[in-house]
């Protein structure tokens, strides 16, 4: 056997569980890995210098695939620069396999180069840690990794998807000989089947008693991935039963017929407390992962619903943002609201229930929306030139079908003001996970690989600077499109009523610059343009989504007094 | 009292304690902290955007001080951007103290914003880790913070200095009111009184009675930092003693009259067995950190010592690199030195010890240091214009007394491969704790800020593109000089033999790209200037150390298949 045969084998195995694509950062002591994957042919191989940014690319490639992303790195500190993408990875549930290499044990603390101690380094941030052998002679050993790796791969993806680490122990030498070539041995695919969870009959009975009992019923999406089918359950539940279905951006469940409640954050903001007495609801259905908008969470606070339902098959944890919650359903949100809907009518039919609701409470719902949105529209059309404006005006020329990638932390709350119509079809993504600004960029190049439409990455100067090693790989997708906000500063600072009153404001928390983008679009060969007003973006975003050979940045200065105060003018206007 | 008055007062405590200096990147979070340090009176706060480089940067400042420098970020995946500054700093026993703002913990889990399990999120990487409460109404809570700030700051110095982790959840409201001014209330300050280690009498006398009857002895430095005091007392027992101090670059012991060996890569690379057999030394002595040679560790273990004394006050692993490990000396090597030195004179005086040591040990030592460094001058006088020959261009010109930052990869080696005459007293540092690219750049700019004297920082194009945010802080010190070996790819692994036969060698290892720092350089407002031959560059060194209002870089574009060959011709000549 030569040494390398079980990491070569381990790679195979990994293929064979389904594994398809593979983010390298170059090292030494990871160097049989790195070449088991880029000489498997089945494997597709993606090569990024900064660990960090490998992290958020093969982040975003998962978050596409719906697949593990397998993450190679050398030993060292390069496994710590991996961990903003992993704790981001870990709370957004998406699936990453993180093979990092290490030296054997017996070396930690003696000197040694990059040698830290890698067991366990992510801490309750991976649905589990492994650390192979460093040795193989034993059929032990070997049975070990190979089982192992069957379990790592359908950890990822079990239950809440997430990361798994697989420390890998190389001892030397680990180079092949220079004409050596990799003989790729089939292993055994231990495979995890699929499971449906369903409540028992009395349980599911109990549930649509409490359903049909209640009379103020709202459905509350956090962020959710686009479904269509799902989308078309809850519009026909909001249609037929007449309940109202609201959510924020990252629901992706857009402006449509059915009237769904978009406008939330605006018009949650108002203190007229007769007409937010009025939205609350009696029973109220949540599922997805979190939310966005502090003025929803404080509104469920502070006026919580008598029962709370969350539907989430994954969730092990309870989790009760609105200090409201009743009852976990453990099932997923698709399979939940068909058989609600099912049974709903059949109930309604056999008890002959009463069709005469007045649908009073979705009135309100939809009403308060529309309200809102004219608050929204009143401010934007007032306003001169902000980031708000611009994010509006991206909105509504985004592609039909594309992917929109949401920075924290002001770009993804404009968006959420503005909402998205449902015929768009735009599948929204955000980091929300934990929420940072030091991976938005990779991320959407990550994504960008993995699709044949447009990805369009909505940004802020600070988060773009941050991330800016993104653009620091070989074949960036052409189907990229960065639109970066640059109000030449960390203006959510100034927005925050805290922070905006102190007079530390711009040395300590704006931490003012006067980047742009052009120079690091030359360095990373990205079509570069700017525009400082509603007419030039206008007219550049008219061929902004035309195919390219290369990605595209459109760099849009705007003034942070003028965001601040054109803010101000809206949030009066929602209190007024 | 005010809500946020603990969080003001303990920074008032470390104040006391003997903090100076504080890095700061902005956050929401850690906003009580920030202002708590930007209003304190006695504190210099840096302001830093990306954590990485906040990390590295405050890494660069606590080398230069020796004292610890605190850094304050916000809660999230941000704190995880800290951590390969943390373990540099853990393993190269550099002083950090880590101020986490955190939400209170019952909102984990919670899908709440930049959330994540930061409690001991450092595993083994810190010397401790502390978690502080969020509420301040029991009298022992105010007690427990007072008392965890005392430790956590002595604790950072104390023994093996290192990074300490105090995590501070902070519940909202944590921003003061617009008019509000702080009052800080001086705390109780624990003094830790420092210690001496001796060893007792007998002890010491069965150390003298081996060192005495040992013939060959060596004493073998690691990285250390730069120190005349033990310098000169090495000098004076490798004269009076006959005795060769051996060492690399990072042990700050250059070239001098005593007949420093400098040239331990080279000299120890050769083949001749009777040589090196000539070499092994029947008592080593070795202090300080690792060592960076490949050649150098492979030499030890193959002709190990039979006594091996290591002295460390601070170590209490069992440290054995070589293999060859017989006593821990737990001293402090200027205290141990100077006690050997004065002892053995004492002893041989009254003992009438024999003089007539003929220093064919020594001899052969220096011999085969004035050998190898033939093979190095013979070596960069016959190479056409290569990394290496800009690198000994560049030492030879360091103004006197001015610092030297060396950054992993090859920068590191060769520099090492150079060595440095004493007499320019030139202060050497590199991140050699777990010897990443990720922050050379970063602790450089950190380190200059500390120092009026001028800081040049050797970095290669893969290192420096990764912590090119190092860049983007205000106030970039004038006094930093950045010398950048462009060869347009991560050399390293063309010059491993290992990966440089790989067929993979281009795509997966080395990376290749086009960029010139030049574009960088304007955006961060650093002076550039670019040379590719050995006139040019000499040029530029004539005028390049002279005073001036920012930081320069010197872009060295060398080829990489140029740098090859030259260094394979060198390791023919060491062979021959």
């Amino acid at each position: 056997m030569p040494i390398l045969q079980p990491i070569v084998n381990l790679v195979e195995l990994l293929h064979q569980q389904g594994l398809r694509h593979v983010v390298v950062s170059p090292g030494s002591r990871s160097a049989p890995l790195t070449l088991a994957v880029a000489r498997h042919p089945g494997l597709q191989v993606r090569v990024v210098p900064d660990e960090r940014t490998a992290g958020f690319t093969a982040l975003g490639m998962a978050q596409q695939l719906r697949q593990p992303v397998a993450i190679i790195c050398t030993s060292g500190s390069a496994v710590y620069n991996l961990s903003p993408a992993v704790v981001e990875a870990y709370f957004q549930h998406v699936p990453l396999l993180l093979l990092t290499a290490d030296r054997p044990h017996e070396w930690l603390y003696q000197q040694d180069g990059q040698t830290i101690d890698q067991v366990g380094l992510f801490g309750s941030h991976v649905k589990r840690s492994y650390d192979l052998p460093a040795d193989y002679e034993h059929a032990d050993a070997r049975w070990f990794i190979e089982r192992t790796i069957n379990e790592a791969y359908t950890l990822s993806l079990s239950g809440a998807a997430g990361p798994v680490h697989v420390n890998v122990p190389v001892r030397e030498p680990f180079y092949p000989k220079a004409d050596e070539t990799f003989r790729y041995e089939r292993g055994r695919v231990i495979t995890n089947l699929p499971t449906e969870t369903t409540l028992p009959p009395t349980t599911w009975h109990a549930l649509l008693n409490e359903w049909e009992a209640t009379d103020r019923k709202l459905i509350l999406a956090g962020q959710s991935p686009y479904d269509e089918a799902l989308a078309g359950l809850l519009a026909k539940i909001s249609t037929e039963q007449l309940i109202p279905v609201a959510g924020e951006i990252l629901s992706n469940l857009g402006r449509n017929e059915a009237g769904f409640i978009t406008q939330t954050d605006t018009l949650l903001a108002q203190i007229d407390e007769d007409v937010l007495e009025e939205l609350r609801p009696d029973l109220l259905v949540t599922f997805g992962n979190g939310f966005l908008a502090r003025n929803l969470k404080t509104y469920f606070r502070r006026y919580p619903a008598v029962r709370h339902w969350h539907i989430s098959a994954t969730d092990d944890r309870i989790i009760d943002p609105f200090r409201s919650l009743t009852t976990v359903i453990p099932m997923e949100p698709l399979a939940f609201f068909a058989k609600l809907f099912d049974d709903i009518d059949y109930k309604r039919f056999r008890e002959g229930a009463d069709d005469e609701d007045d649908g009073e409470f979705l009135s309100n719902w939809q009403g308060a929306d529309q309200a809102a949105r004219r608050v929204v529209e009143l401010s934007l059309s007032n306003a001169p030139f902000t980031d708000w404006v611009a994010t509006q005006q991206l909105l509504e020329q985004l592609p039909t079908g594309s992917h929109l990638h949401l920075a924290n932390s002001m770009p993804v709350r404009y968006a959420n003001l503005c909402g998205l119509d449902a015929r768009q079809q735009v599948r929204v993504w955000s980091n929300r996970g934990v929420s940072g600004i030091d991976g938005c960029l990779s991320t959407a190049v990550g994504a960008a690989t993995q699709t044949t439409s447009l990805v369009t990455v909505l940004i802020g100067d600070i988060a773009f600077f941050y991330d800016r090693n993104a653009l620091w790989q070989r074949d960036l997708p052409a189907n990229l499109r960065i639109v970066l906000l640059n109000n030449a500063s960390g203006h959510i600072f100034r927005m925050i009523d805290g922070s905006g009153q102190q007079p530390e404001l711009e040395t300590y928390f704006e931490t003012p610059h006067a980047l742009t983008a052009e120079r690091t679009c030359a360095d990373h060969d990205v079509d570069y343009a700017q525009v400082a007003d509603r007419a030039s973006l206008a007219k550049a975003l008219a061929t902004f989504f035309a195919p390219a050979t290369r990605p595209k940045l459109l760099e849009i200065s705007t003034d942070k007094y003028v965001n601040k105060s054109a803010f101000a003018a809206y949030k009066q206007l929602v209190k007024s």
